[in-house]
């Protein structure tokens, strides 16, 4: 399994620390530099065994990187991933991981063609590991994060395959199970399997009267527990990939109105047939 | 803490057997009569220590029975307290176990005017264990379903205190928290906190192509979980509470439809403050 003498995380919240974490752990990595703008995450992280070192200065935190994982948020990105191409060493590698890809793998591949930084030799390819949720920050990171979970790499026009394959045994270094797919499909699919949930279990909570919260039980639990995530960040999210979110709402929409109909009608044997519906997709997933 | 010399439960699926486990396990009952259609749950139930006793005979499984729990699905609870009530002894306690409140209360308050079965001394308070969601049967059943959860007691326009003081205690002595409201609050709040989201989860799955179902991560899975649950039980809860459930629905889409709208409009700081209000719900309630 390679190992690395030193890897850069820009961001240590809950993603970059679990990353950092696992790589101590698994010995896979010499050094872990975390970098990130508030020391106290930085120095939380450090007391975790999430990273060896830490700095606010991006550019002298990368210099001497073989890898770099920017792990801040999605609006962040594009502007981390140029810091990051500018300063880091000839022939790094360089990825992310936001839950939004087509942005991002495009300006990587627009950068490759005209921006020096790249021209020199910086390699880039887009990484989405599908884990954490509703929790944040370093102190919810664990080295086993990424254990048996999906992590999505998407290459670009110009991703060369090496770099995809030396991406993916990096992921799977850390446990997890890598799929390969272009950007836009991913960003497709994600807004109906994790952006649009979100949104809807963020409607469910918003529309549970207060006085009611007694009688919630695990069903409404289960259901709006997502909807504790972090609200700048899903906010980004769901701006950066509006018309897959759009689109993916719009065929909920349709479900939900015909299941209603059902009721409004009460045609139980359309219902019943909905739901079955419902149980049957559930049912082909393992939980 | 009130011991039973003997208890009916008619219909040993989850709920009704996991009543038998605790009574059994606590020691509160000599003996739990098991009552149902299909001899094959009666002696799973029965080899898994959920009852001593196991009849198809309802009348006979009632006959010398002090407390009767009717645990069937709620399109069958009228007709099984009423069967109970015409079979049991003078002074027999009957509840059920139903999701939805009014037309079984409703039934029962008129019942006690005009049945003789009622009017000689047969007690009935309605009663809603909040604990089960998505799995069925008695190999599903769990002597501490009920510890820690809520069970919505609801009395009827002609309930003793005593009668509802008596079932209080009862379910308290399984380790349930108990909670007394009318049956027409109790099935608005629980079409918001369990029916609509139950639909709502269900439509989510449905609405989610096959071939997405590798990207499924944890939000997903949280967020449907209960659409794993029974169609045809859905169907009639549904159906049973369908003005209240669609009210509820017609909220949730309002607040739905106020997040899509700021995506369209790409209006940030609204989609924000639409979320940050979703979080806050769902923080009150602890996880």
């Amino acid at each position: 399994m390679k190992t690395w003498n030193r890897v850069a995380i820009i961001g240590v919240g809950l993603i970059g620390a679990s990353i950092g974490a696992a790589l101590l752990r698994r010995k896979l990595a010499g050094q872990v530099i975390g970098i990130g703008r508030r020391i106290e995450s930085l120095d939380e992280a450090k007391q975790l065994g999430a990273i060896t070192h830490l700095t606010t200065d991006l550019a002298s935190g990368v210099a001497d990187a073989e890898l770099v994982v920017v792990c801040t948020p999605v609006a962040q990105i594009v502007e981390h991933v140029r810091a990051a191409a500018a300063a880091c060493p000839e022939g790094a590698l360089i990825t992310d991981a936001g839950s939004v890809k087509t942005d991002i793998v495009a300006e990587a591949d627009a950068a490759r063609q005209s921006d020096p930084a790249w021209r020199r030799g910086v390699r880039f390819v887009g990484s989405h590991p599908m884990a954490g949720a509703e929790k944040r920050g370093p102190g919810a990171s664990s080295a086993d994060l990424f254990v048996d979970r999906v992590v999505v790499v998407t290459p670009g026009e110009h991703s060369r395959r090496e770099d995809c394959h030396e991406l993916e045994a990096f992921w799977r270094s850390l446990g997890a199970r890598v799929v390969d797919m272009s950007a836009a499909a991913h960003d497709r699919a994600v807004a109906t399997t994790s952006h649009a949930p979100h949104l809807i279990a963020s409607a469910i909570a918003a529309a549970t009267p207060e006085e009611y919260v007694t009688l919630t039980a695990g069903g409404w639990l289960d259901t709006t527990r997502i909807a504790a995530g972090d609200p700048e960040l899903w906010r980004q999210i769901l701006l950066s990939n509006r018309a897959n979110v759009l689109a993916s709402l719009e065929r909920f929409e349709q479900a939900l109105a015909a299941m209603r109909s059902a009721i409004e009608g009460s045609a139980g044997e359309d219902l019943e047939q909905l739901l079955r519906e419902g149980k049957r997709i559930r049912d082909a997933v393992a939980s």
